[in-house]
């Protein structure tokens, strides 16, 4: 089979892999679609992030779905030929952060396509994954892309149970590409009133309109607009921090009324923050990664049809065109999610 | 003008009052529309419910909407013309529960068309309404009808606040009048994923199901129709319980799982509960009454088209024809909220 | 080896067991002391509560210290000779309540000496017993009796944590046992302000003024005692139900103020509670249920001199009189925590 | 009257004031003692800090304790001849702030010596004061030393229940002036288990020893003894950074445990802070800013015996000396509390 391979910053192969076959409690999976996230970018373009870095070649991936090929020994409630999402959160159930049910702390998690631990946990974009049962989702009734995005929004739904009550509230959200993007339909769907959303440039800021932001503030253009929300010490509820850009959190701590819950959701470097206005607001910064049990509930909300993420995948390209993909996806004014169709 | 006065049961009269004019704060309206709550017809019924009874005329009604005509003194932000709803929570802003934000609470509430306390306090079904401008919320975009539906959207979206978490829950709605069915849009708003309601007649079940429930029950035709829902300690994580009907809660218990949520919002009697079952399921039994912030909540999330409320008005009479129109509502086979139109 | 086995109702024998060797993960302890609780008294008074009955003899016993003998393979951490205090909590690890870390709703549970499923679990009063060492808190310091404690102060550790904010807070006690007195001090080591307790007899009342409770009240010579409590709405932010009797509750509703925690640790039957004063004053009345972490917590409390149970145990008794222990200990206007010395 | 007047940074004098008289709902203090603030040192200092200056003379003081003098009109509960705390914050009561109960939001407060308005608000050491009688918390029982203590200790009674769960919690406290202290008393009240503090003095650790700190920690000597908290993602629970240092707080941050809850008392500047962390490990960073109904909590707890602050009075000058008072609590290696004796 064809796996998507990154050797380093700019070198990302179409590479044969053997195929697997599923053991007691697991799945085999035929790869209908994979989604390429910031991470995947991050590998492509500069070969890691931070600390993080390449040491090995590693399969990429981690926003897939598929059709079931063939269920291992003991497995109850999957059928072959069914749509599942798989998710790529795998914790080892057993430290003292699963037992307490943090998953997404676990001390020995193998999320697909992470160049954290050394040897890396490969990823997801191969022809055929086999998976543990409990990863995977039916998904019957949505397309396989939309499954694929059971991912990201996974993501901000965690960040949503985090934010407390959002019913009624105000909220902004700062950085419109993926994440943010569902973090407005997040919102939306747990109730938010007023919703505003912040970026750098028109095309995101139109996603953000059409998902549905009442207000959108291009702060490339008006680096004020914010302003007129700082009055009276703020007055926005909660933030859904998605840039991972030190100006946009410390300009959006400004506008926060007190008391109110910021929830940091993209992955930047150290930023210096107006801490004064932090302590003297009660405001309340909350660090959110990754999700576990959400990923059930975004294939949920999209089966039900709560949540609409078909508008967010603006392109789809084979997976001989994956080096494209990635190359769409770096254009942040033309594309929003770029997914790879694997069959 | 006119208003409705409850004299005692069954002796509701159409009576003249005289017209007020709006003091410092306040504002005078033209009342529009005026719904009949359950409480209304307790008065018009039974003369009162429990320990609370009738002792001399009183006018009902506090779910209403109406005109501004006339500002008083230092109002700001509202205009002559403008719709309104007007909200019937009036706290003192005094006593010690006022000084915790805990309005609905307070200790000197004068809520419209209340026998509680003695003189009592008179309610809103009148043709010309004087109004504190703190209760008054601008409903431009709405009709009457829906302004006048904020008021028990509001008890249904302080629930859902004292709810907890509630994106991608499982809800249980236990009893379908108006309160059940505001109950399933502020659950589903709030982000619920799968719904279950339960009554005792098909018309309220059909309004459920347009709410929208994911499925409906007929305890009277299929008493076990909840047993299903009982396996491995319950699988509810909230109950709306808007029945004030001991049997429904009790029964609704056993299918509430470990942790589980139960909002009493149904006024009833002394109830004979499962206590073993609270204690060893850890159930947390909320009582929820009425609601103070979540009036504004009630009209902004209308006003947006995030709730539709119009489905739930299945009659309206002319003021002329109230009596008919009270009534009417006691047949909860055949009508949902009834409103008297009053210009 | 003795154990003290349940056969019927007044039926409790010392009989010869086999004594067992420490698998993988676990530890051989030589028992030293074993508490009396309510339940091992239920099934010694009637042979069970409620539907749960004896269907087979049972060893009692489930609140327990002793010193450990010998350490199976891969157990690390413990040492022989060292005290431990024993869990009787022994949760599967594997269904989807443990999986959600709601350790004490576990579906699979073997908690000590109980007779909820068939074949019972048997319990911990016999002079050898192998545990998990997961089980095993190191009690070093301690003697055996406190140790033996840490069972019953979990389950008031576990309701105080469910009892959200107790810091300042004024509490009241219903039902001066064990659990009570417990309850006691667990709500002043979270830092109650006023602490009230309730009882019938002046043995248990003497012992909560010792806990340090500011004021006792005798509910058999002075019914009306807590009328005071009632005015505006009434007072008391947090109770601790320990009582398990439906008049102690009812009666302590009315003494709640709005929007206080009720916390359900006494079990007892149905009970028929005032639901127009829960839901008007929106009373939050939680069940609790045993424990699970805070076994460890109870035992690092003890251990750093933050809680003193010491005056709580007011027998200690041989094996070999264990049945007279058992009458002591129903005899609950002269004794509190009654032990039997293992060795 | 004398009182105690900031001009400028260094120019700290006594000057002669009018008396007033108390109106309705007033009282009359002949105060007794004022505890120096790390405010009042700034002021004395540097006069102000950070964007707030001095721009006329102002009396310093928020922290005070006295003798009840003089009722006004409509005074019930304090008595002439009655020790009283008087709490220095007052706010509005009315703005939206005040409305939701978050007082120490207001909008228009009016908290003694500040000069963050202008004109500025005066302060309270006075040797005569008028106050609200809402201000004031009878005492009786405790000393005036004491009663003064209560604003410091409300600072960390507040922010301990911002804290969310305490008890059996593990909790590091950075920086060991008093507020750190007396986070220390408050964690201890609220039943936190392991207490670990830093700073960078000996004389303030052994204070903190002495509070009961299990470990205290100096940073000066030993920069890396926070690295063995550092394991499997840190461990402790609960922060109190109260050294408003940006080292302090970084440094910290990686031995908190994934999902703990970080308090920031210290009121320093901008902060560059590890963001990545903070998001990885989901930690959750309050700001903690001032009280309101704590000070009566204080107050309380101190009467029950269930704080200690009399060894945090290190010393204790007369008016004349206030000068020499505040040179003196500028030397955090010799002094902890210093307070000025009005009477």
């Amino acid at each position: 089979m064809k796996a998507l391979v990154i050797h380093a910053a700019r070198d990302l192969r179409i590479e044969d892999r053997d195929v697997q076959a599923p053991g007691a409690g697991q799945v085999a999976i035929k790869l209908a679609t994979g989604g390429i996230c910031g991470s995947d970018l991050h590998y492509f373009n500069h070969g890691g992030f931070g600390s993080i870095r390449l040491r090995e070649p590693m399969i990429l991936g981690h926003e897939v779905a598929g059709y079931v090929t063939q269920l291992g020994k003991d497995v109850v409630g999957l059928n072959a030929g069914q749509l599942v999402g798989v998710s790529p959160s795998r914790p080892c159930y057993a430290c003292k952060y699963c037992r307490e049910a943090m998953y997404n702390q676990c001390l020995n998690m193998r999320f697909y396509g992470s160049a954290m631990p050394y040897p890396h946990i490969q990823g997801a974009f191969r022809e055929y994954l086999v998976a543990d049962a409990s990863q995977c989702v039916a998904a019957d009734g949505l397309t396989s892309g939309e499954a694929a995005m059971a991912e990201p929004l996974a993501v901000t739904l965690h960040a949503t149970r985090r934010a407390g009550e959002v019913l009624g509230k105000s909220v902004l959200v700062t950085g419109c590409g993926p994440i943010g993007i569902l973090a407005i339909l997040a919102a939306r769907r747990a109730g938010a009133d007023t919703v505003v959303a912040t970026d750098l440039n028109e095309f995101t800021l139109n996603m953000a309109k059409q998902a549905v932001a009442d207000i959108t503030l291009n702060m490339a253009s008006t680096p004020d607009a914010l302003d007129t929300y700082k009055a009276d010490k703020g007055c926005f509820d909660i933030l859904y921090e998605c840039s991972g850009a030190q100006a946009a959190l410390a300009n959006a701590i400004a506008a926060m009324r007190p008391g109110a819950t910021i929830l940091q959701l993209g992955l930047g470097g150290d930023m210096t923050l107006p801490m004064m206005q932090i302590t003297a607001k009660e405001l309340i910064l909350k660090g959110s990664f990754r999700f576990h049990s959400e990923y059930a509930t975004a294939i949920a909300l999209m089966k039900r049809q709560l949540i609409d993420v078909k508008p967010l995948i603006t392109e789809t390209v084979a997976l001989q065109n994956a080096v494209k993909g990635f190359e769409l996806a770096n254009d942040r004014s033309a594309a929003m999610k770029v997914q790879i169709a694997f069959a």
